[in-house]
């Protein structure tokens, strides 16, 4: 797929978008916006009103793969900001796609008009990249086929980060199939916060992801011991397990109601259990994008391991932050960083 | 259907859950809004905006039931309270109920974490109780099956309150199906505050309700005359007459878009019409929760006894009221005062 | 179709509806908020919160007919006054048009009273007209059938304004299938600031709509001069060309999702093209509604002809100014000026 420039920095489409600078930014919005939540519900009131200092915006979301988490979760962020969200990919009232429907530009050139941000999700790899090409507006990249999900990416940090500290202290591993667009950005991120350890747990029989080995080399050169296991149980020395099913390539790829989604056929060593938790006497914080399938049981949830929905939870501030940040115009410096000389460039 | 206990009262899922206490303090909430939004018609300003003082919240609705008035009924109010509302069941886009959906447990668990308040409707009587043992927000039950339907009652009662006065000194009939869950609710909540006379009008063939039998009981215990007749004609001598079709069961269960849900067939004492309104120099006020069937005729609706679409006007501030309460964090008492040897409790 | 009056000039169902009084009033209204728009985007707050000063106001949209960029539009400029949008014709999820749905009278009584402002579009031109008559709010035609798009218009009217300066100094072409109701609406409102001409390129062999013979008869009466061509070239020395395709009936007719909407066939000389444009070394200002269909190739884009985007643009401060003007209850006067010899009424 042909990557575009990150002239100004507007979009959040990849992992590279982001510097180490651009992180401590952005952790630093979502704990505050974290900080005045928890402050409001124990009944400490900000002496002004939080938001309102400017008008309105509108949050326009175009996504063409199904999705629960992500679309409430930017709308969820997005009114808690004072903001609205629109709904610019409703297939069942718009023409787009239909025989007489316009075409991906005109449509973006309206939308645009309409909004003041873009959260893009889509079975096409290209999509969120067309889009950014074809507007001006900033544009977030919330999935797009079996490439990057970044801001999911900024989550999964941002709890690592607050439930067990420092990520650069920590021994981190990933259960996953190599090809998960959640993988293959967490895995990229990490470079800004290289951790002691990096463990890939996956199917012996194979192939890595290319961008998935890039990404592991390229934390390697910064000094990440770096493994590879074929049964989850051997994850659970890290201080961090981050487990997916093994097999996303017809999930990823499923498009609106189309196409068939196969349940994932997840063979024991990738299933993590409490038995398995128990047995081993691990503190390993369990983290999952959700939804979950067969590789995570629920008898992890009374668990103190199981971070999975504090996970969610952390979410919010963490959208709320990526969203404050776009609208405000503040460019992501990644590739800037990238151009001259940073580590993310091997 | 097993009830759980309301150790914290956060939860609206029965009429069991209000206590006289709690309907003074609704109803004096429900005329607060109704008197600003009166003011704010005639062109009075209130001194300070009367919204923004917090955060904007996020109502949940998850509704596997059909709905017009319910569901924008709750988004409009929340709207007027300067909130927001998210639809998180939404069966085109989500992957809830598919073969690969994520369970209710876990989609429970994620939207209670991008919102402030929670309302359930659902064609299964335990789906909102559920919910409740879910999530640590509070739930409002909507419309659970053939169970109750608690804001839906709120509302007839201040309808009356609104448009007849004090409750203990008026007649009232209802008219329905009694296993319909609006009247099951109605009749229950009507033990905070008894009338002079209740009267159920039914199908003579049909054995009423046990639900329905108790709440009755439960009203002659506390000194309300109680009768049944098979006609509506004699009901027009009441104050209030709630009127609904006598068969509800296709309907209340119908699931969403799944069921083909059939027109009740009234048959004509359960019908009421202007014809018998006149000839009876009647001025009851006639009440129903609508959608209306053939139970309720357009006849009336140019009559003064017509009252449901006042019923309706009066369900803003009302649903207002209910969602201010419990986004406050202010419990229910209904159950606590049952335990303490309430009338509600036979 | 019978046409009620206008007693208290509260809705905008017709270019009819509009004086010129009302149109500088509007235009001023729109003014306003682009250059408020425009100074936020610089930077330049305003002093205090433009919105705000009272309660959130809830617009219920009430659409049958596909939609994007209308529904969008309105829910856009909706957020950016600091309101809220209710889908109040979701075909999914609610009752209504089923075979135990409520009638419209029914249905339109019950959102009248969730709502503040009505929104209706529909493949049937009465729709509004009724709407209109069943309720008290202001009610805004958003396109009915082959009727009219006042709403639309308005926005025309303003781009050109914005983009070429005053109408009457004007030359203004038309090229579009006669019974479109976006250049019905345009047409009837030209009457309120007549161009110096007017012509309109139409198919040579199909007759002109009635109400399009009448709206040029109109404005031939205050002095604009009329012609009549049958090939885009020919309107290539006008100031502005508004242009849609030649056949809109199969398209202005579909309802939603259940007729096949035809893809327009254009012939030669109903497109227009950039080589068209530069050969005639024209700086007319293309304009289009959009979605656009053959009529209009995308070598235009990159012209400084293509108006059509800015047009969208121009729509947010024009819907923003109408919904703001009707919220406060300022009634249109344009039938008024008619009933006292206005030179719209022939």
């Amino acid at each position: 797929m042909q990557r575009p420039n990150y002239p100004s920095g507007k979009d959040l489409l990849s992992a590279d978008a982001i510097s180490r600078f651009d992180l401590d930014d952005i952790f630093e919005r979502a704990e505050r916006h974290l900080r005045e939540e928890e402050q409001e519900k124990a009944g400490i009131l900000p002496e002004q009103p939080p938001v309102y200092r400017r008008r309105p915006k509108v949050i326009a979301t175009l996504f063409d793969q199904r999705s629960t988490r992500t679309r409430l979760g930017f709308q969820s962020a997005a009114a808690r900001l004072g903001h609205q969200s629109i709904d610019a990919y409703d297939t069942d009232r718009s023409r787009l796609g239909t025989s007489t429907g316009e075409s991906i530009e005109d449509h973006v050139h309206t939308v645009e008009l309409y909004s003041d941000l873009l959260v893009v999700r889509s079975h096409l790899e290209d999509m969120p990249y067309r889009v950014s090409r074809l507007s001006y507006l900033p544009v977030i990249n919330a999935g797009n086929g079996a490439d990057e999900h970044p801001s999911q990416a900024l989550i999964d940090l941002f709890a690592i980060r607050q439930m067990r500290g420092e990520i650069e202290k920590l021994t981190i591993a990933l259960s996953s199939d190599t090809r998960a667009r959640f993988a293959i950005s967490f895995v990229k991120m990490l470079r800004l916060t290289p951790p002691k350890r990096f463990t890939l747990c996956c199917l012996p029989d194979v192939p890595i992801n290319p961008a998935m080995r890039e990404a592991m080399t390229v934390l390697a050169g910064l000094g990440t011991e770096i493994g590879i296991v074929h049964d989850v149980r051997q994850t659970l020395g890290h201080d961090i397990l981050s487990i997916q099913m093994q097999d996303m390539s017809k999930f990823a790829h499923a498009s609106l109601g189309n196409e068939a989604v196969d349940k994932e056929k997840e063979t024991e060593p990738f299933t993590i259990t409490a038995q398995k938790i128990l047995e081993a006497r691990s503190d390993t914080l369990i983290l999952n994008p959700l939804p979950r399938f067969s590789e995570l049981d629920t008898s992890c949830d009374s668990l103190p391991n199981a971070g999975y929905f504090r996970q969610v939870q952390l979410s919010v501030p963490m959208r709320m932050a990526i969203l404050e940040r776009m609208l405000l115009g503040i460019p992501w410096t990644g590739q800037a960083a990238a151009a001259s000389g940073s580590p993310a460039a091997p």
